[in-house]
């Protein structure tokens, strides 16, 4: 999906593209999915809607790679300093976004999952992702096609790398052998969307820590 | 039992208002809460606007007794059979809705938890519920003020079912002591809702039945 474009455009290719993620999720934010235009994106960022049209197939395309775009530099803000390992970012393609990150490893699988868990917590914070990001998780809730389209290129990618870290827990012998990662991180992540999505409490880094803390020892009595 | 009505009238306003709650529930499914009117449900329901607006202050209230009333519905075909037991569900109120049911307490606590979990799976698969569940929880997610109104209305009032059944098992030294039942309660419900919302794989009994083995258990080896 990338538009490959001739160098000597480049440098106002990415001027646009910025111009028109902005005012995609902006709109997003401000008016909901269903009234976000492809022509209203276009008057916003200040450019002719063919020049849309030419780099992206549809609205929910340009919200998507908006969206990849807008987590990927949440994330990069949100990326604890990791020195020298910082190089692994990546993150020059923004479809690639926050899933170039991955989650690290220590050999402390609780220490890595708050940790994870906490820049998660600030993102869902954030209030330039707040907006966009409830806009799109209400509408594809609500349409079946959009919400399969958001889980396929921007959820699982990052439910990826929970199964890539499981995984190695279990093959050092930190997680319960019989567990499938895939299910196990819904323990992890399900939470915290549910305490944001709905507002039911404050989504904290202490709640992130506790749910570590749950999900890892278990909630039965050990006596 | 209802001695101080006179019984014509209010056999007549049971009719109405369940042909109320029917159109509502079908309008916001079939058109999202936002374009479902007071008028259009009216219509729909066969009654003069003036009926509702004398029972309702607000499309909002409607909804909300509507979906109570579908929720009793629902977690009464989802109950289990109890025999004897049965008896204490009541439902005559649809305000109190599936928050009468309550959990049981056989002594159990995994055994009770896979009961009531399966009875929610078999909730959110109903079709019945799918489509005014949904645009219902995503216009909550969108507008804070709706959505702060369903988790006291409708979430919290459930989610105090799970506190008064959890803080029961510490008692009986089968949840860790330091465990806030509060915030044990979303790592059982909260994957429910995550993968029910966003679609990301079936919900299924075996699913509740592994999310409350991993969460009394713990992901964490006990080596």
């Amino acid at each position: 999906m990338a538009p490959h474009k001739a160098p000597d455009a480049s440098r106002r290719s990415d001027r646009s593209r910025r111009a028109i993620y902005d005012a995609a999720l902006a709109l997003v934010g401000e008016s909901g999915y269903r009234r976000t235009t492809i022509e209203g994106i276009a008057a916003r960022a200040g450019v002719g809607k063919q020049t849309i049209y030419r780099w992206w197939p549809s609205k929910a395309a340009v919200l998507m790679e908006a969206f990849l775009d807008l987590a990927a530099r949440a994330a990069e803000e949100a990326a604890p300093q990791t020195g020298d390992t910082g190089g692994q970012a990546g993150g020059t393609d923004p479809q690639a976004g926050a899933a170039e990150y991955g989650i690290p490893d220590t050999g402390d699988l609780a220490a890595d999952l708050k940790l994870v868990l906490r820049a998660t917590v600030d993102e869902l914070n954030d209030p330039l992702m707040e907006a966009p990001t409830r806009a799109l998780t209400a509408e594809g809730i609500v349409d079946a096609k959009l919400g399969a389209e958001f889980v396929e290129k921007l959820l699982d990618p990052q439910l990826a790398l929970y199964v890539t870290r499981l995984r190695a827990a279990q093959e050092a012998g930190q997680l319960r052998p019989d567990a499938d990662p895939r299910t196990a991180l819904e323990l992890l992540i399900a939470p915290l969307t549910h305490r944001w999505l709905l507002r039911t409490l404050p989504l904290t880094h202490a709640y992130a820590d506790t749910i570590v803390d749950y999900a890892l020892g278990g909630l039965a009595s050990r006596s």
